[in-house]
């Protein structure tokens, strides 16, 4: 049964919606401690948020379009022939479209708050590095910490979703690695391997948050690429994926 | 091999029971850092609890009643055509006494304190909004964030359950989705996207919580709707559900 | 296959063993915040290495012993014609002395502190209730708190392990059961709902963790004993247990 | 299918880069407390890096080269009979060069910081024990926890791949324990049971970190020897592993 481009233009636009709202959500409204005294999510709270949408989208949409929701796994699947050049543009569209619906729920609801809501730089889940961005690293550390975290991502999904692999748990390994990444990777770059859910909070926020955003465009893509002709060269021979 | 309504509203029940006394009762005794030092369960632990319920009676009692366990479920599964209107009331029944039973045993342990209790405003993991509700959002951004997150609730149940869904790990995702709908809105509405959760603790708290609980009642089934159509629109023709 | 008693008494030794030296061992040495200033397990992480506990030990050696690794389940299964008045007897020994290894290993690398250890009330993870024990809650909130939920742990455990469960995921709901259940009561009693696990403890503790272990026996089996009543009265005409 | 050697040592590199990367980095990156006042991960969040790392990696590369990722549980294997003498010297050589990888490119993304990075005494996630290390506990402790630890690791690596165990499941159980390791042993030794995960960071932390890696290659051996001798003595008759 062929399933229709419009499903899947549908599956990748609501599964980077949930991402970028329950993630970047996650972090804009409950990442400190609550006013009431509560203990706030911290790193490893915002960390379970992303790797969790993931898992549950992987499972929801996986078997219509494969469950991408990062223009990264997009690019890495193209790179290893296992999706059309015009899905790919498809996809990303989706993918795209959604995280800014998603940032645009999420500020809603960020001005619904009584005391008033001032988006600070950096707000609604934002991406960056340097001076006042979390632990404040430099952009070298921004670009290799995303490109080699893309790359075990790509790795992980290609090896998961091979003959070798076990379909059934694909997808909690593959969000469980977006937790993993996240656990990392948040004091040096709020972790992004997601152009997609880069672009969605930018575009809120501007500033800082808009003009490094090409990083997290360029560094997921490169290690995405790296990631599938890894793959590729280790493991299509013996294993005829 | 049908299964008898009785057997259905004994699962559904003690299900709710269960969400209720585990959710409620890890934000009502353990949430906050306790009298020895440890660190409480903060706003992740109490998600955990929420969201691992759902899991463990999805397993438990998934082949009996489907786990519904919230109304706004039953709701969207009627919308759906997945269930009969004769059987959406006794689920909806059986779940508002569940969820009152459930309160009920926590607030007999509550007032097993050496020190007295004393129910504030909001007891028992009340859901509610405003003024001196945790971080104090505005009714819109209330009925928004709960509308919203109930339609990716549904989205992902009726996907998971799909005949392109993965029947094993169908509990495992959709627990995971309520927690992470707990991972964003508690801060916000303490986070409900179900109308019996919310009315046990209403009834006996009294005050803002019961007089609030129309919100809570009214979004989540609006949520259900929404999504369950939405499903039905986009989905219905090319997988056959 | 007929598997023997000595594989099935060396399984609930380990297992229980296992369980103790994790979750005790994860209370005694890591609940707290550390010297260093990382922030130590809180009720969240003691909570998980229970719960796990009994995930890893239910994949490990279920398809030996049953994983029962509390004499609870034990009782429970005995109740609902699972196992044999002579297995039960083999079963609960090895527990018992599974646990006391247990502890006395998590003994021996606590009395290797270079600042030394001395063994305060209710050391080694014990379980109790009343002043200075936790959030201080009287005896009758205790034995309410560990009687149901032990009864949900029971019905959980027979329902995913009925013929409508998921033989694949059944270890994983049961595990996240006990996770769940020490998310809630932790503040209460320190979370029993196994004698074994308590007596470990109480007999190096001894003082009040000793002269309190009658609750932490009589309770759970109480609400072993409702818990398997109650699935059979339900549950065994119509499926067939 | 015969896999192929070099693809078993491209898959025990990865994933034991993996492992160090997310694991050490996790904790050198993210364990505590962030300048911006979000909570760090602690020692929960450091243990879940570790433990989600073996289940990632079991499922991307367990097909491949059953992803040993540490020396002990190769040697553990060996002594089992279920891998070659000369695939055990292949595996050791991956996992040590994956582990020095790991810490190489996280030394990279740690000297990427504006403020500058000065590598203390046990930089890099390195094990040690004694005067300044985490709580303080003395060799004896630090040797019977690994030993004890690697023990019990063994156990449920050989009882869920056994053919009583569960082979979608096991991966998630081995990873689970590996994470209830944690939960117990970082303040006592920062918890190896892992011998390539030491090498790494004391190799580049140098000190006290190199002086004291002995113990990390020492106790995981004999635990994991023990464990595997256990399983043999008290399984092969009656399940015929």
């Amino acid at each position: 049964m062929e399933i229709k481009t419009s499903s899947k233009f549908f599956a990748e636009f609501i599964g980077t919606f949930g991402l970028v709202l329950f993630g970047c959500g996650a972090a804009a409204i409950a990442g400190g401690t609550t006013l009431a005294g509560t203990a706030g999510l911290g790193l490893l709270g915002i960390s379970i948020a992303f790797g969790l949408s993931v898992v549950v989208f992987a499972y929801a949409i996986g078997g219509v379009s494969g469950c991408h929701i990062t223009p990264a796994v997009t690019v890495g699947m193209l790179v290893a022939g296992k999706i059309s050049l015009k899905d790919t543009g498809v996809y990303i569209v989706a993918q795209v479209l959604g995280a800014i619906a998603g940032v645009f729920v999420l500020s809603q609801i960020l001005t619904g708050q009584l005391g008033g809501f001032t988006a600070g730089e950096w707000a609604f889940g934002s991406n960056g590095w340097g001076k006042g961005y979390q632990n404040e690293y430099n952009v070298g550390a921004a670009f290799l910490t995303e490109a080699v975290l893309t790359t075990l991502f790509l790795f992980v999904i290609l090896g998961t979703t091979s003959k070798v692999g076990n379909g059934t748990m694909a997808g909690l390994a593959i969000g469980f690695t977006l937790l993993l990444i996240h656990l990392v990777a948040i004091p040096v770059t709020g972790t992004s391997v997601n152009p997609a859910r880069s672009l969605g909070p930018a575009i809120f926020a501007g500033g800082q948050a808009l003009s490094q955003v090409w990083l997290f465009i360029a560094a997921p893509i490169v290690g995405a690429v790296v990631g599938s002709l890894a793959w590729k060269l280790v493991y299509s021979d013996s294993e005829k994926l």
